[in-house]
C-alpha cells in the first residue's frame, strides 16, 4: 500500500530566549536536518521574524515545502520553548533528535512523538 | 503556563484523484478553514504543483505560515488520500473536520488526531 508516511512532533522547552530569537541559528538547524536526511527543499524557506513584545525576543517562523511534504519550525522566546513537525511521506533514517536539538539550543527537556498517518484508527 | 497550543493531524482517503489535483480546490480549502477559524496569514501561502508521473496526477502542497503558526496540506493523487496539519499556539474553535472535507472532496474516510503540544510526557 502507498503510503502516507509519517509525522515528527518535536518540542523542546527550557531554551535561553536569546538563542531562540536567533533567525539563522534556527534556519542552520532546519538546513541540517534537511541535509542529513537527504531531503529535497523546493523553493526557498518562508521565514518569518515576529516583533518583540513587551520587552521580550521576537520569535521567528521557517517552513520548508519538500519533495517528501514539509517541515516546520516555530520559536517561542517569550515560552522558552520550540516546537519542530516534520512530515515526510517516504521512510526517514532515525535521528538522534534529543542530541541535536541539545547541541544546538541547550534545551532542558525535549519531546518527540512519531504519528504513524497510515496506522489503523 | 503559556501554551505550544494543538496540531491537528487530518487524512482524508478514498478522494477522486482529479480533486486532488486541482490546485484551486485545495487553496479554497485552505483559505476556507484559515478564515474559518479567524487565523492571520503572513505573506503568500506557499504552494507547489508536482509534476504528473506514470500518467497520474500530480499533487499539491500548500504551505499557510499564519501568526497562530501553520496549516501545511498535501495531496496525494496517485493514493487517493490529503493530510492536512494545523499547528496552532492559541486555542482554536472546534470545527467539524470531516464534514469540511466532506464536502470539499467526498473522501470515504476522514482521520482527526489532536496532538495537545503541553500535555504532560
Amino acid at each position: 500500500m502507498a503510503t502516507l508516511g509519517t509525522l515528527h512532533v518535536i518540542e523542546a522547552r527550557g531554551v535561553a530566549s536569546a538563542s531562540l530569537a536567533e533567525g539563522e541559528l534556527l534556519r542552520k538547524l532546519g538546513d541540517g536536518i534537511v541535509a542529513r536526511l537527504g531531503l529535497t527543499v523546493i523553493g526557498a524557506p518562508q521565514w518569518h521574524a515576529f516583533p518583540a513584545r513587551e520587552g521580550a525576543f521576537g520569535g521567528h517562523t521557517g517552513l520548508w515545502l519538500l519533495s517528501e511534504s514539509h517541515l516546520a519550525i516555530h520559536s517561542f522566546p517569550e515560552r522558552g520553548a520550540l516546537t519542530l513537525d516534520l512530515h515526510s511521506c517516504r521512510p526517514i533514517a532515525p535521528l538522534p533528535w534529543t542530541e541535536i536539538l541539545t547541541l544546538a539550543l541547550g534545551p532542558c527537556a525535549v519531546r518527540v512523538r512519531v504519528v504513524d498517518r497510515d496506522e489503523a484508527p
